[in-house]
């Protein structure tokens, strides 16, 4: 009974989240809609929500095992998935290992340079500011959250960020990039919550160096459709 | 001797630093050209070339007696003011106690809201990138400070901003925010360096919130130069 939808609580540019018949769980429905550029650019990338509904669910279960708490309980429907009751805390979280669009950008980097140590950044969760850069002390003076909960933000997006880079390398994926968002539960524990897929992270190939994530989309480089399923292909053909 | 004019070291924006005949000491000469904008808006402010050494020296002097470690030496005419030799690090240092400029765009909060506790930011000083908010984790990913340099631009920063705002509020001023540069000595030491002026801080009168800083300028609000005499005339007239 709880894996059926309930009321609609939350519709966002990629995902939809819905009561279920548990008041502990919520309903994720994976769309194929894909915008870029704060909403500015906007398509379809035809099986992508089915695409990353599996993604994420595979990379939740290997951090779950690797001893990182997620909101991910387990795949209902092809584009479903039930995951805990959580708060999404107003803060993306993004870990960069090479640079990439934004840091290449604003720090005058070429893309492709590889950091001397992982880069951690918060972006403030709000689309009429445009998502901007903020720091700690931005975030206590907005109260977004506390400083304990930044502690586990910074510990838990590097610890992440350790087990999938290693992870992907023996699929031959270079993790450059990924935005993560965290919840806090009924129980008042963070946790780490939304999606981990091409749409939220950006992959390379290891050997090529090609993108395998959103940017096709953003930079209409083609072969869009085809980079999410080379993923979903890389993450369940087994290590080389 | 050495409080005559070497050559000329570096020409910026407000200032000129020339070498002079003691290997251990600049002079900086105060301009009254001024710019906004990242060098968009440019002009003339007559006579802030002088009042802005004089102020700055203001600060300086009462920062040293403070417990702060400065760049001043003394002033040597209107305009120059001999410094210790530094070598600037590439990191503007803010310091905000009310919502302001840059800061109220970003977060999208009224110009004037009162911040629940000072929000300190790092910049990175590079014209053609437009000075970006960075944090501490890309000033380590491009080396621009050590963790032990970052502390002390955190420390400093603060302490500097207590010491002002108390200061300011005796004069019937406010300390909006302001931007710190800080050099490195010969013996490596870290100190605080460039100048404390209405062209680097925002100052308001407690009162009637009439802005008293380059805003007046920014903005074309008239009355620049009469903003910058009064801040002098305030810091002179004595506590009322």
């Amino acid at each position: 009974m709880e894996k059926v939808r309930g009321d609609q609580l939350y519709e966002g540019k990629a995902k939809i989240v819905y009561a279920t018949a548990n008041p502990e769980h919520y309903l994720v429905y994976y769309k194929d809609d894909a915008t870029a550029f704060n909403g500015v650019k906007k398509g379809i990338i035809s099986g992508k929500g089915e695409l990353n509904n599996r993604i994420s669910a595979h990379f939740f279960e290997l951090l779950e095992r690797r001893g990182i708490q997620t909101h991910f309980v387990e795949l209902v429907s092809p584009r479903e998935m039930l995951v805990r009751k959580v708060t999404i805390l107003p803060i993306e979280v993004v870990v960069r290992n090479i640079a990439a669009g934004s840091l290449a950008k604003r720090l005058g980097l070429a893309e492709g340079t590889t950091l001397k140590q992982p880069v951690l950044e918060y972006y403030y969760k709000d689309d009429d500011l445009g998502d901007p850069l903020i720091n700690e002390y931005h975030i206590r003076a907005l109260d977004l959250a506390t400083d304990a909960d930044l502690a586990i933000l910074a510990e838990q997006a590097l610890k992440i960020n350790a087990i999938l880079s290693e992870y992907l390398a023996t699929r031959r994926l270079k993790l450059v990039d990924f935005k993560l968002e965290f919840g806090r539960t009924t129980q008042g524990e963070v946790i780490l919550a939304d999606e981990i897929s091409p749409d939220t992270c950006r992959f390379w190939d290891s050997d090529t160096q090609e993108k395998l994530d959103k940017d096709r989309f953003r930079r209409d480089l083609g072969g869009v459709e085809e980079a999410y399923q080379e993923i979903w292909r890389r993450l369940t053909g087994g290590a080389e």
